[in-house]
């Protein structure tokens, strides 16, 4: 090692799912939105003027700060937006989690927790969920430098109360606990939002880039108390001023807009959620009951793996964790009604097959 | 103060210059492109279908860094893209400023450095430019954790030959050295990527927003060994998988694929600047000889503060930051030739009227 390389920070990063380019290929594996973003986003890169893209763009973001605290009756000091939830989570660690004592985490969680902790060297303790994949909120009792999870849950799709969430803010009323919400608008039990009045400790963290069909345009969102959002906003002033192109608030702001067409698009996919449970159900998957626009499944006779290759092999893409606890489960994505249909078919054939597992 | 604010990592974050939204104003304060992006820029938003937007971009924006590393004679391997050079600069102090010892810079440089220092707790040390605002290599002598600084300097314009590049990478192998480029293609002296091949612990820092005409698209780069893009890319992805969306990638390509419009729009800023220079000098101002797309200028007779408000009162907006040693100089960017016609004509009213600054 040379003498410059000693002092780098190193850390493991997160690996993304895997971003195919062939055509032709069902992809179910990053839980993106099967149906395009809703319709006036056409529209605003047509009438874009690229002209402007000479100049920075608005720093504060306020056009679409302001379309959506509209959108969720909350006042614009209580916005954040960054280049994705990603963006908006890391900001969050880097500003709320900074304390000696250990952050807490569920050991079966999005896995980006502990990368994010890693690259801040923050200490963290994981706290494992029960059989059921459920939180325990008496795990969350002991002293610690803040708390975070996902509701539903990734990459369970479990959806936890909201007792149990205020059980949790009940007994940490001094650290930030931060609900990541990426998959919410799929939930039938709705946000947290209905629990920021009652508690200033509280940020709830949300993407355009599931529900809202814009996971390429890079937009996600914080909302809390205007005084977190101030020391979120000097962090991110601190780090990249502009952070949101001229793009992303333009197109953001269209997609905002129209409430008709993102209720319509979430009531399809969690149709087609529903009809996908009770198909897998069928075949003798077990999973538990997901909210989120997946669903986290393992079949009792075929390991995850095999099925995950076999997919791969009918150019159908999911996500497979080779983690403890999880590694016999596939996470699949709710594509089209007819994608999950040929997934169905697919997995029908794959699970009345013989073949046995090989490492590869 | 309430319990969980204590823990709150705190930071006085950068201020960047105003972004007004009036029309008719002459907006000489960010150093923007007066000239739009390439035409090719339109073209490709013209064909950019939405649909795609529903998917993430390709996290490695490999089509970007091909475009790149063509453009640069460089390996793919050699060039990492981030959300404006801010970005990229902050994922570099955060991946290679990892000592217990303090990185150096500038005294008078690009006013992120510190502010970034500070939200990742990196001790740093200020080394004072000479009295004409160029570096003492001497003064990078000192055991460190880093050095960095752009060239052509910033707020200045002062560029540094390679021979002084050249002696602070020598005396410094055991650290590494992050040249900001930002403004380098205005500089004639040119970029210090000729020095890459004998330093594989240089790295050079470039962006879209100044040359190429995109601040508002939020593009930058940096070019290194291969072992430097590789740490920078796990830091990256440990914070943020997918930065660029596919909008960044699409017109980022196209904008690096017209040579003839590049080097068209930097001549004509270049031949504004040297005009401006001379209006400068025949209305008494003085100026350490600029190679970037601004003048940092002052005047004997009339205080910076008093002409910065008289040019803002007649729609002129350009930066005065109030600091030690460069409070009596005005950043000026340099606009379209018209532009910086009338910018002369207020100069010429405002130094031979007779007020006297007040404090505001």
């Amino acid at each position: 090692m040379k003498a410059w390389e000693e002092k780098i920070r190193k850390v493991v990063p997160y690996v993304p799912g895997e971003q195919p380019q062939k055509k032709g290929i069902i992809k179910l594996n990053t839980n993106e939105n099967p149906y395009p973003p809703a319709p006036g986003v056409e529209e605003a890169n047509r009438a874009f003027s690229i002209d402007c893209l000479r100049k920075y763009p608005d720093p504060t973001a306020s056009d679409l700060v302001n379309a959506l605290a509209d959108r969720y009756g909350v006042r614009p000091e209580q916005i954040f937006t960054g280049v994705g939830s990603d963006d908006v989570l890391a900001m969050a660690f880097l500003t709320f989690f900074h304390s000696d004592k250990p952050i807490f985490f569920p050991d079966i969680t999005y896995s980006f927790y502990d990368v994010w902790a890693d690259l801040f060297r923050i200490p963290y303790e994981r706290k494992p969920l029960d059989a059921n994949f459920h939180l325990n909120p008496r795990d969350y009792d002991a002293p610690n430098g803040g708390i975070v999870f996902p509701n539903p849950n990734a990459p369970t799709g479990v959806y936890e109360d909201k007792s149990v969430l205020e059980d949790i803010l009940q007994h940490n009323a001094d650290v930030i606990v931060i609900v990541d919400e990426a998959y919410v608008d799929f939930a039938a039990g709705g946000s947290a939002q209905t629990l920021l009045d009652r508690y200033e400790n509280l940020l709830i963290v949300q993407t355009f880039s599931k529900s809202r069909s814009m996971a390429g345009m890079r937009i996600g969102f914080a909302i809390g108390a205007p005084v977190l959002i101030r020391y979120l906003n000097d962090a991110k002033y601190s780090f990249n001023s502009y952070t949101m192109s001229h793009h992303a608030l333009r197109l953001g702001v269209a997609v905002v807009s129209d409430e008709a067409y993102f209720q319509h698009t979430i009531k399809k996919i969690v149709e087609t959620r529903e009809w996908t449970k009770r198909e897998l159900a069928g075949l003798g998957f077990v999973f538990p009951d997901s909210q989120a626009n997946f669903v986290f499944a393992s079949h009792p006779a075929k390991p995850a793996c095999e099925i995950f290759a076999a997919l791969k092999e009918r150019g159908i893409y999911v996500r497979y964790f080779p983690k403890p606890r999880i590694d016999n489960f596939l996470r699949i994505s709710i594509g089209t009604q007819r994608e999950m249909e040929q997934l169905l078919q697919a997995l029908r054939e794959i699970v009345s097959d013989e073949k046995i597992c090989e490492e590869s």
